[in-house]
């Protein structure tokens, strides 16, 4: 299985079906099966003390999942997510940007599973762990 | 165990240490350890469809543990979530208010687990359920 | 959607098909999308102290939701886990046994999604709480 | 943070605490933060079919993260599971051994978190994901 988009495909994709996110996450690097996604963080993400808050944090965790079954299987449908476990681990450094780095552990035709590790831009003790599991839609669909 | 605070005290709290939710959650029913909490949804929650997105539906179960716990033992510190898992079962109805029925399973000195389910408010079936659990801070902090 | 099977029809599969738990596990109570085990503590559950070891609780969890499922669907194919989460939240009475409370919140086409609570056997006070997915075998199956 | 046990007295302190797992799991590998465990796979981890069982599965991942604790603090107390995530992606191999690849993500005063990979032995597609995370006993205690 190779890459089926280009990670600027993929963000174009985005751009255009959830233009709510728009700008939020950044792709830094595509694989395939594994994706780095960034988080531009603004005042909408932040908590008192400029901390960023769980919800985006999930967000993050959320969409870089998404963006790797994306890429791996190309702009059919809509993949959505069915569960997910999340532990945050350490406070994140204060108003400074998210790293995701997202493997998917399987790819298979009905369910996909990601496994993420986030990280705050230029520390290297990760922030937070998450693993989402996708519901694949079937193809021909979308 | 009683209750520490009213839902008014709560939502004040809130209000005032996370002003960026403010207007975003409504305490419908608080008692001893349980509490139901509306997300009142509006353009900023919605995915194509409008379908409230996946972080809004973790934002609201987060933010219903947190404000049960803060109900049991009052406006000390500030309890920070450690670990969650959520299940996405149904897809929410359209541009509806979500309404979390959440129970706390364990307040202890350290941790405090919640439980949390999420219905679009006027239906029955599960739209989401989620387990979080809080790290509690020491007494005599915050 | 009823029962497809009675608590009899259920305890006789699993002991047909997984012999190597019989006798572990007794449903106490069965209904449309809900039921109740017992698991029956022996030596091979305790861990030092007397208490039910981690694994046994998830293996109580894990069977409690095959069991419900298996009564609404009936014995086709062979459902199977594909997530689990799990809070352990107190100690386990020793050498007592323990009862699962189980609730399917989802019985879709392709998933399941079951919610159990657990206790020692009479007291209140939750050990556990699971939830865990299923993947469904397509009709026909089996 | 160095290891303060090797891989033989961790071992000894399980045969010594947990007589009833004795033979199941052997270290393959320890290091700082991470360890690598054999499940033995024997008749009681199997399902019809020589799979190995989900309840074994955890076992095995929640022993990796246990020993990988206690190869860091020592042989003080007893840490104790809080919560578990697992993700069940693939059958494992009929009859074959099972890897876990364990890393410590956290190492807190309080709490620990560890992430889990199981594949079968000799083969590279991992079975499951597991994150435990473990309450810390206090130092001194135990």
């Amino acid at each position: 299985m190779g890459l089926e988009m280009t990670a600027e495909e993929v963000m174009d994709f985005i751009d255009e079906v959830f233009p709510q996110v728009s700008g939020e996450f950044t792709i830094e690097a595509l694989e395939e099966m594994r994706i780095t996604v960034r988080l531009n963080v603004g005042e909408r993400h932040l908590r008192p003390g400029g901390t960023v808050s769980g919800p985006s944090i999930f967000a993050l965790a959320d969409v870089s999942v998404y963006m790797a079954i994306l890429a791996m299987i190309g702009p059919r449908g809509l993949a959505v997510t069915t569960s997910s476990s999340i532990d945050f681990m350490r406070k994140p450094a204060a108003r400074t940007d998210l790293i995701a780095e997202c493997r998917l552990l399987k790819l298979g035709r009905v369910l996909a599973v990601g496994d993420v590790l986030i990280r705050s831009d230029g520390t290297d003790a990760p922030v937070a762990r998450a693993s989402l599991t996708y519901s694949i839609p079937p193809q021909g669909s979308g």
